[in-house]
């Protein structure tokens, strides 16, 4: 069944240091920032962060496995990094369904990440079809 | 040391089904179009495909390791899933300078990953911020 206009889900996760190391492992993304905490400590940030796309990846579960659910299947993204996430932060992933074009089942939502003190770490928009798998 | 305009950079990689598996199990995105063969097989891609977050994760790897490189932090990254990743396919990451603005370090870069036959996965524009870490 296609959601409505207001309709909206969330997952919250956190990351460790080892989960930091598993998520470059797979992507090959080795960026110092995140996997080398000498380096870290000499950057703005005084110390290892997550991967952008670990949080971006956080909005991917809650579209592929609560709204819409599964049979979703990815358009688009756009992602605004607006702050870090350090290991050990829990973060909320949150989205919110803004337009629903029925007859081509395509569904447009507001997509966040927010840490535990609701400062928003990630923000954008996501455009998503569904299908209807029976 | 700053790109400049028209400079480009690759990263190729592969993905095996239990890596699809681990991006799963650091994500939370547990999309039965991921992980679960019988499910897959009815949607339209006839099997399992990997993340889109995967194939966007291979982008924020050039870029936090060869261009800009180390000292890169994501600003903002716009994504267009174009065609799916099944397993064993090897997927080429490419960023390439469009705009350096030199008193801020903010580089701008059009984003892209392609298959081994050249069809476009991704297709998206990066901003990023190059900081100089001594």
């Amino acid at each position: 069944m296609l959601p409505k206009v207001g309709d909206k889900a969330s997952l919250s996760r956190s990351i460790s240091p080892e989960e930091i190391g598993q998520f470059a492992a797979v992507s090959g993304d080795f960026n110092p920032v995140h996997v080398d905490e000498e380096f870290a400590g000499k950057t703005r940030f005084g110390g290892r962060i997550a991967h952008g796309m670990w949080s971006a990846s956080l909005i991917s579960a809650v579209l592929g496995t609560k709204l819409p659910g599964p049979g979703t299947i990815y358009l688009s993204q756009t992602l605004a990094f607006k702050a870090p996430v350090r290991p050990g932060e829990t973060i909320t992933a949150t989205v919110k369904v803004t337009k629903v074009r029925e007859d081509k089942r395509i569904v447009t939502l507001h997509t966040y990440c927010e840490n535990a003190e609701g400062q928003r770490i990630v923000d954008g928009e996501a455009v998503v079809l569904h299908e209807e798998v029976v």
